[in-house]
């Protein structure tokens, strides 16, 4: 029995596993989810247990658990290790949902006329990582498993991994694998299925800008005192200059340069700026000179501030001078910049443009590296055949804009390659309000994966002889 | 019987009296207050008739109300027409206050060794306004009233006494006076009495930035996109020089310029720099090349931006570029400044400024004109010598940073000049955590307005003959 045929007769069920599971507000930024969190990771031990894993457990770590299964059926053969996150974004604002983001709704689209998935997390990740859990039950059940499988789902994806390296460090052993599958990334379009072969990484901060010891009226000494929101606004301006450079000394020093051949391949993808613009509803884009909206998307690194606060912000009007103002900021990196190295340049730049009369903390968050997959692997062959047999078409090889700064941590510790082969689009909104995934996004997952199992064995046992 | 031995005999009634009028949380900016805020108009208007006043009403509005009192001896005499407010600013940050800011607490401190009021509103402006009416009670109990008085006591002074104009343009008949008197300022020191001869306009505007139509991700988009937060935080950037000038075409226009006399004047007041910067705890002082302190708080115009946000701002991390970002900014203004072309200008500035990636609205709140008093005038002399009288030294004519903008409101529509005889200190905290009004300076201020009156009907009497 093939994949499609099974998927056929069982899609309605594996629709409502995954909505059962959407329930559940995983939200590890907000430890007030705790609980909540500690549940999903229980519902996807049962999830695994009954698509055919042998060992499942749930492992605890200083921070939320990762459930790991696996299903070894020949020490011989060749093993592939999968991993996906069960926790996701905060769903605020909530004001901006159409539907609860905890209550999840199918309902067709303009994209998806055969209906999506609303619901935090349908897309990132929860949605993708159930697409594996169903290929392996549609492989035991069926008896179509070619090769071993583990499985490692997290907790902590969304707020930087924190206990992913210390959980590795400890478990080479038990994660020992040939290559590692992940389906955290989208496709270009369903008409252009794509492989991620390159990730951008991350150095998140916050920081605290303190001018005097208490709120202050503005009216007895406004001209008088720094004010902390218009210093803290004129040190993000400073960032960045009037090309969108940004300023910081030594901050482009690695930045991989492509060569315009490379560049150029890039500007070969399907790509309608018009229709990028149309759907976020923006006037023009924005962004580094000397760039294209693509390249600016993922070759090149950024400076976001992602929240900012301070003062008064209730309703009305209150004439005061704050004594702090704050700002989470996050940088997007390329391969050869060092998260860590960044950080601390962005901490000593920071700290040197303050004027005297405010004293600036930065704390860092966390981050990840940038990561690069070579396209001539038979890790990324095997996933473009596993798509030509399901797409009737080669998939179109794409450098992502996101992180997932675990991939890197991945080599670094387990000395595998890793293959990004997400179903998601970007218009899925995924950190947004009403973030969705389609229903046939979600089936054609199911339907790739075994695929790729099958043609990676093959490969691998090629290469072996 | 003189005020001092009065007010001796029942000062401590005089303190419980104002204590449970602070109880009451008369927060005008915020709509969920409004039943306590109405319930404060009728504690003022059942104090205002036990003080001796004939007719006392509550005057409905279109916003909150205002009350009304009188007290008319003869109509030759001259009439004095008492303004203050029953409102307060919003109390938060909450976590800042060391007692509940709406229940008073009276401990000593450094400055106020005989005690101070703690609350929300105990000098801004319910402890100044009462010892108005603690003074009347004084002059009826004891027959010393030398002439007619009028109070006129709003609830939205801290909102820009938005329906103030409506009711002087339909009152004027029943408002009519000789001087209008007012207690909502501060004296430099207990050691150095002052009257308040000049106020700053105000300008207060709320600002919307708006890029993509929903929150993105910052992976995705990061770097494709304006990020409305780092926009605006370059467009506040933008509104003030190096040198801490304010950018906008055309605002110093009309800014009145002292001539160096008057400024050496100015510089003469006593004012201690490093003891400004230990109050509140600042490294250095920030503000307009080419002014001092005192001058960059008083007769400078200024802007601030009084609260800012945008974006995530919960706990932990969130990867997002938000569709928007806000700000409250207010400027400070000078005499011959417009406060309403002020604001036409910053309006017309600050959108011609906005790249073309990114939609922003201008929403004026709300505004007033500076003010001065003259120091020739009869109503500046009978203040000087009732503060000789009490403090045995002249008043120190000096200017405030702050701003009432009904003052030059009240010249328009009643036609005469306004005395600002504030007993406040700048360490009373007013719009910040821990406000509170020395039980010293609010006894002093009971027992010096008295003297005003007398002194004032005697120089209007001898003007007259």
């Amino acid at each position: 029995m093939d994949p499609k045929s099974y998927i056929n007769s069982h899609k309605d069920r594996f629709i409502n596993e995954l909505v059962e599971l959407l329930k559940l507000p995983s939200i590890s930024a907000d430890s007030s989810y705790k609980n909540d969190t500690i549940k999903t990771a229980k519902a996807v031990e049962t999830a695994l247990s009954q698509a055919g894993c042998d060992a499942v457990e749930i492992c605890e770590t200083p921070g939320l658990p990762i459930v790991y299964g696996e299903k070894i059926i020949d020490q011989s053969l060749p093993t592939v290790l999968v991993y996906g996150h069960y926790d996701v974004q905060p769903p605020d604002p909530l004001d901006l949902w159409d539907s609860p983001p905890f209550e999840p709704v199918i309902k067709p689209t303009k994209i998806h006329p055969e209906g999506a998935i609303f619901a935090r997390g349908a897309c990132d990740d929860k949605g993708q990582m159930f697409m594996h859990v169903k290929a392996l039950e549609f492989m035991t059940k069926t008896e179509n498993l070619p090769c071993n499988i583990k499985f490692m789902i997290e907790g902590e994806e969304e707020v930087g991994s924190v206990s992913l390296e210390w959980f590795l460090e400890r478990n080479q052993e038990k994660l020992k694998n040939d290559v590692i599958l992940i389906s955290d990334t989208g496709m270009i379009s369903k008409e252009a299925p794509s492989i991620t072969t390159g990730l951008r990484g991350l150095s998140y901060v916050e920081v605290e800008v303190t001018s005097p010891n208490r709120d202050l009226h503005s009216g007895l000494y406004g001209g008088t005192v720094a004010n902390p929101i218009n210093i803290l606004s004129q040190m993000i301006a400073s960032l960045q200059d009037e090309n969108n450079h940004i300023t910081i000394p030594g901050f482009y020093d690695k930045v991989e340069n492509l060569s315009q051949s490379e560049r150029q391949k890039m500007g070969e993808a399907p790509f309608d700026l018009e229709e990028y613009k149309a759907h976020i509803d923006i006037k023009d884009i924005h962004g580094e000179k000397g760039y294209s909206t693509l390249e600016r998307g993922s070759i090149r690194p950024t400076l976001d501030v992602n929240g900012i606060w301070g003062g008064y912000i209730g309703e009305g009007a209150k004439t005061v001078i704050p004594s702090k103002a704050f700002a989470k900021i996050s940088m997007r990196l390329v391969p050869n910049q060092d998260w860590e190295e960044i950080t601390q340049l962005f901490k000593t730049h920071f700290e040197k443009i303050a004027p005297k009369s405010v004293s600036v903390e930065v704390k860092p968050h966390h981050g990840g590296q940038a990561y690069v997959t070579p396209i001539d692997g038979i890790e990324y062959q095997a996933a473009d055949q596993a798509i030509q047999d399901v797409f009737s078409k080669p998939a179109i090889p794409q450098r992502s804009g996101g992180s997932i700064p675990i991939v890197s941590l991945f080599e670094g510790y387990l000395k595998s390659k890793t293959i990004l082969l997400g179903f998601g689009l970007n218009s899925d909104a995924i950190h947004s309000p009403n973030e969705h995934f389609g229903v046939w996004n979600f089936l054609k997952g199911i339907e790739t994966i075994p695929y790729f199992y099958k043609h990676f064995t093959e490969l691998k046992q090629a290469e072996n002889n």
